[in-house]
């Protein structure tokens, strides 16, 4: 790992929704330069050479050989997760990789094999674990200040269901469906704030919406090795948004309208076709045809995923967007987070110490995989009814 | 059942806590008249002589035998439930007896049966599913204009345990915890949105006070008969007050403060043996030394129970302290509830109902056994580790 202060030199695979959302990130942090990417999408490809001054290449290979390229940002779909993540260490490169980490505990573990063989490092995000707000909650539990964690409680009702979606995100068997896409970011969460080491999952979910057939919604209970517990629910057929639970403030750090979820139903209701509604998916990304591009300016909120509630021996810790407040007996305290300059500078932030300062991931291939082991658990404690024992899992990073 | 519209002339046992809370409703609808009661406790006897005109009388036996009382109002303690309505009953008397109704499924079903032997009515009351915006939910649903309940959400973290108690209140064994006292309510509110025919229970439990050694928290999955699902939380260590998300009204419908739990933990610290704790409780129930006699005024919210969201096909329901947000693709419509003239009003509502009109209980005896089976279930899913299957359920009321 080299000790320079140069900006962190990325290639991109993907340059889709979640690239879109890393926008601000990527042009407002100086920590990372973005030289090279591919996405077949010729329209995020032109964008991106204006954008961003890098080269757009013809496939992922040419990305991944780029000698600029230091680290791979993979934004990919899910199923792809695994091979580009090859693709990349097998040339020496270092990969950030989008949640979920992949689809299969063989896949994830083919992924960190290959990078444990190539010696390079691997970081799944971004997640919403990243959040400010979460890692201060984190590093407030770690103080031991408040005692043992014993029940956290995470609650997110969303449109995830009614964003524009590409044909597999609707299809559970090739990775569809709120379990992969949602509960990725929640379990993340809930595991970190409770000690990571999840030992039973129990879980319930939701599939009520026929023309769009993979889970939109569940319930689901966590017990952890240290005796902790959680309750975790999710909602993507949300009316109601549990984002007015956070001050009005969005997933995205910024103030949400009230009638958002029915603004994504109702946008929806124009795609009559499969083709009609991944068009629109892809028209709003990077460089499609109804994309704006996001004004830069620093952050009023982090980014979060909805109300979340940390009970330890000696006080409750509820995230918001600016902090977290404690109570405890000695009444309400609020600890606000430094507001990260731009969105998502978190991950930029672990991303920097792990290429710059020789760090260890906090969110490695190990945690990652352990957090697509609860949700694959989640799926599978629907289908036998039963409580599922994990047994790849690992402790919170300290 | 007689036709005539004469106040429903009730007797009493136990002049306890519940009485207390029970008092605005007895003191301020003309629809009850108290005429006898007994509980051991002299202070409680002589005040109810003073405030009501009734009598005390010298046992349970004498208030059952009492010519004038129509109706026993059984607020004993959880384990004197079933003894005292075959008391009643033997005589000829209905009950209205304190969720939980009973301890055990043999002691539901006694109850039950010496009713049905005796042809009188039963009903298990006052609990939270009793409240206005609870039975406006129930009727919004049973309308059928949202479709299908598919998912409840269901939860309240408050100072239960730091309450002053007796010490079979923090024996499992004997009726104490969380799961007994808050579940009974919980349980009955989601049950009647839910359609009421449980079918499988995954529960877990908190006891985290070895102090106070019985559960004080739990969380737990519901599954239905309908295909719903509900998750419930409950946490009675909490320093957080859930009710803080319901526009700062308490439990009981009034404004709270907002470090009433602070306070109560505090309270709790003066009491430094088991008996000074039974008199700290009993000193501000009915005729106790610290009892302070409740202001008759109309309330301005209605009791509640904590957050519950009711999610259908075609809308959320959330339900507050005035009423129930209904969120659907046409935005957000505030359904208020006609607030009850009285606090607890929908208690006398039903009971009168039964005893004037012929009607059958809401909340009768197969109804609550049904949500007793829930609670001991959520203990049996703890222990055992998994979900444990219902067999008496019912259906909820039309
Ligand atoms: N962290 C977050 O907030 C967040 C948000 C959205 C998506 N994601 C994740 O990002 C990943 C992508 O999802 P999305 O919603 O952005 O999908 P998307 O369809 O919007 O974007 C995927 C992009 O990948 C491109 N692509 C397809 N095959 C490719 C290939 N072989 N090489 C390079 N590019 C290729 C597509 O053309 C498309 O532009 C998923 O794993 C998803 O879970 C994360
Ligand atoms: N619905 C509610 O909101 C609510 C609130 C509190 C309690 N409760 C229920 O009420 C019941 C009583 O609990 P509590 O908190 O009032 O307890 P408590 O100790 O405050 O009151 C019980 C009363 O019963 C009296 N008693 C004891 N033995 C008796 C007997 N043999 N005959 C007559 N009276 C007798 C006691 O002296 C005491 O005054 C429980 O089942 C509890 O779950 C309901």
């Amino acid at each position: 790992m080299s000790a320079t202060a140069e900006p962190i030199r990325l290639g991109v695979l993907g340059l889709g929704r979640a690239f879109t959302l890393m926008l601000p990130t990527f042009l407002g942090d100086p920590r990372v330069r973005l030289v090279a990417a591919y996405d077949p999408h010729p329209g995020a490809r032109a964008a991106f050479e204006t954008t961003f001054g890098g080269v757009a290449l013809g496939d992922e290979q040419s990305v991944c050989d780029h000698p600029d390229v230091e680290w791979v940002y993979l934004a990919t779909p899910h199923q792809m997760h695994a091979r580009h993540v090859q693709l990349a260490a097998e040339r020496g490169k270092h990969v950030l990789v989008e949640k979920p980490m992949a689809l299969s505990m063989a896949d994830a573990d083919t992924m960190v094999e290959v990078c444990a063989r190539a010696g390079t490092r691997l970081i799944v995000g971004h997640s919403h674990s990243f959040n400010a707000p979460v890692l201060l909650a984190h590093e407030l539990i770690a103080s031991g200040r408040y005692g043992a964690v014993r029940m956290v409680h995470a609650l997110q009702y969303t449109d995830f269901l009614y964003r524009p979606r590409r044909p597999e995100e609707l299809d559970t068997a090739r990775g569809g469906g709120v379990v992969f896409s949602q509960a990725a970011h929640q379990v993340d969460i809930v595991r970190l704030l409770a000690g990571g080491e999840t030992r039973t999952v129990r879980a319930l979910m939701g599939r009520w919406d026929a023309s769009r057939p993979t889970e939109g919604a569940y319930s689901a209970l966590l017990q952890f090795a240290n005796g902790a517990f959680a309750s975790i629910s999710y909602n993507g057929y949300g009316f109601y948004d549990s984002d007015t639970q956070m001050d009005g403030v969005g997933e995205m750090g910024t103030a949400k309208a009230r009638d958002a979820h029915q603004a994504t139903r109702a946008r929806l209701a124009a795609a009559t076709s499969e083709a009609a509604e991944v068009d629109l998916k892809a028209a709003r990304n990077f460089g499609g045809t109804a994309f704006t591009m996001p004004t830069l300016r620093g952050p009023d909120a982090a980014q979060h995923f909805g109300p979340v509630i940390v009970s330890c021996d000696l006080a409750d810790l509820r995230l918001t967007p600016t902090g977290v407040e404690v109570v405890s007996q000695a009444g309400i305290e609020f600890v606000p987070i430094k507001l990260p300059e731009v969105p998502r500078a978190e991950v930029i932030d672990e991303l920097w110490r792990v290429a710059r300062d020789g760090a260890l991931p906090a969110h490695g291939g190990e945690w990652s995989r352990a957090t697509l082991e609860v949700c694959l658990a989640m799926l599978k404690s629907e289908a036998s009814g039963t409580d599922i024992p994990l047994e790849r899992q690992v402790a919170a990073p300290s």
